[in-house]
């Protein structure tokens, strides 16, 4: 008699996100016609850069030729993808070994795959708000979660002195959803923090191609003894629009044993294992991503974000209204005006103003009487939402 | 202080191909120049078919251009690819719904990922020979795994009479490795054995595409009553050359329930936690493989494996070896000659005609003293190392 996962019965009914893609889809089907400004989901609107285009289409001209044809990728990465990854990473200042490149097929994916390497009863610490993946991925193997809540008298940034006894850590910088950045000295408290304590830190660095400030740490790697006690799990869907291309890549140093096991080779097992690699054609993709030539291409689709946050940041300024967020980061974290819960909020501007943003309560308990807004929606519509939201609030 | 998953430590040292892998390079650092004869591990020889080629090109297209752009594609699959697989269905007299189609990024990851479903305590029955990764993802979660060995006598079979009380059964048809087929009379006792015991039934339909008996059922919802106890899970790695490229589809039924638990909706929970979908490109690759146009140039490129299966299956026949597959199946499983164990076959073959099979001890126990030949390669190439094995051993 098979048994299925009890702890699904511990979720909630849906997934934050799909939940608010029914509740627009609701309004849509009782509204027809109407428009809506979707600043929720934190998914891109700009196409993919040239070159990218460029080595998509040259990888997929290999597929179709008999000599040029690539069968099953290396499970771990194509050398040239684990190559190129570490070359960006020593131009940057940080040395990692392609052998520490692990190809992905995206953040959150690689989120919920990593926990593999884990015992299920070592805790894991999750400071909130929070995307919501962090705890859903936890509760599913039944792994016990402990809740740091973050407000905003520290900056919504977490302490590593409240951390207590935990054996995984996620931290997320620039964090989704509240946009702040842990800046080298609080980096290095965790990391101090994780190699006296014995815990694992998850940096989830989907974000740092948002990072400008050279002050701002953007890999966990640019802090001493991170390297004993980091895994980074990186993406390219928010630095070059691959939310819907799909790659990414996740860094574990050769270093990182816990218990006598080194999880960079336990890591290759499981993928040997469980996977037979990622696609060539993305691969292709994700490596010309790293070029010259598009980093110029891809750094000009992040200033439209960058000025959308702006845009953002600017309105709420103006309406006189508490947030964070927007700088260094593509999301604008905002307390909502009185008297309105985030889901209250979030109906207020779906009915009135055909505007969708992200409930602050979906990131946790702490980010209740919160909302956040994304700034990957195109410049037109940034800007007319937030001229709808300034007409509406005033 | 974090635990790692301490199940890592019941594992071989390496999987079964890595180790293949290792043997062949360290072979050619000392034979520097040597050209190998590649029919070990099911890796396609033939470019992606015309249409899928232009399927792609399209999608690229798609993600240059700011108004076809596709972002985040739903977490269960784009709603073209779960029609165009359940029209597919439909054709062959299966009827499946889209909802019940969910897109993967291939099988091998899938039969890793589809254990979450089920809870770690409840026994899976592997029969073997069976491909190692059954066994080792279930190592790697701690699941108690019997083994149900099958022999020659019964046709490398599994019969659910031998089951005894297990959770979650494997069933591979056309076998990898031993290309054997479950008949429908056969799959049939195993359906109803399933909904008498309450066990599921996850079905690897990888080399479906094989089949060309009508007699002989593709997929398993052919048989009556499998709607209650089975998960297929499917690749187009081999049916239309994906192995590098990447997709797949899983099918899970509406009405599949265990301890009142539906599981297409926690596949559903499952899939919108722990995945953001997979890639646009690729789906409307994989899409293009179903439609008339692409069946008929990949049914081509399957006549040119059935073709090097014959020349494999006839060449072992002159030898006066037995051997089972080669039929509905692209792997032929043959018994080593005297004095050869499985792993001393491999070595004879890399060292004197250059070689590469796959030892068959590497599916598990009962595999010793097989060895598995592939037909993905080349026609040259097969028709080359058949000669050479001709030639050495007779």
């Amino acid at each position: 008699m098979l048994k299925p996962n009890l702890h699904y019965r511990e979720l909630h009914d849906s997934y934050l996100f799909a939940r608010i893609a029914e509740r627009t889809a609701a309004y849509l089907e009782a509204h027809p016609g109407q428009r809506l400004l979707r600043m929720g989901i934190g998914d891109v609107s700009q196409p993919l850069c040239p070159a990218v285009i460029r080595a998509l289409h040259a990888a997929v001209e290999d597929q179709a030729d008999r000599e040029r044809f690539q069968g099953y990728q290396p499970e771990c990465g194509a050398p040239f993808f684990r190559e190129t990854v570490a070359a960006h990473y020593a131009r940057r200042g940080v040395a990692v070994r392609p052998e520490e490149v692990f190809v992905s097929s995206g953040a959150s994916d690689e989120l919920g795959h990593i926990l593999d390497l884990f015992d299920p009863a070592s805790p894991a610490l999750i400071p909130e708000p929070a995307y919501p993946a962090y705890v859903d991925a936890n509760v599913m193997t039944g792994r016990p979660i402990r809740h740091l809540p973050t407000g905003p008298e520290a900056g919504f940034l977490p302490e590593p002195e409240a951390a207590g006894d935990a054996g995984l850590v996620y931290l997320c910088s620039p964090n989704n959803p509240t946009g702040a950045v842990l800046d080298r000295s609080l980096l290095r408290r965790w990391v101090d923090w994780a190699n006296r304590s014995g815990a694992v830190l998850l940096f989830d660095a989907a974000y740092e191609a948002f990072v400008r400030d050279p002050a701002l740490p953007r890999s966990i790697f640019e802090i001493e003894g991170a390297r004993h006690c980091a895994i980074e799990i990186c993406s390219l869907s928010k630095t070059a629009g691959f939310t819907g291309t799909r790659l990414g890549y996740t860094l574990i140093p050769l270093e990182l044993e816990r218990s006598g096991m080194n999880l960079n080779a336990m890591w290759v097992r499981n993928r040997t294992t469980r996977s037979n690699g990622v696609s060539y054609i993305l691969q292709r993709g994700g490596a010309a991503v790293f070029s010259e030539e598009a980093q110029a291409q891809v750094h000009k689709t992040l200033d439209i974000y960058k000025k959308n946050a702006k845009i953002i940041a600017d309105t709420l300024h103006r309406l006189g209204l508490f947030y964070t967020g927007g700088r260094n980061a593509p999301y604008v974290w905002m307390r909502c005006p009185e008297p309105y819960g985030s889901w209250e909020f979030f109906d207020l501007l779906l009915r009135n103003i055909q505007v969708v943003g992200t409930p602050g309560e979906g990131f946790g308990a702490s980010g209740a009487g919160y909302f956040r807004f994304s700034a990957f929606g195109s410049p037109e519509d940034t800007e007319e939402a937030m001229a709808r939201l300034e007409r509406l609030l005033n």
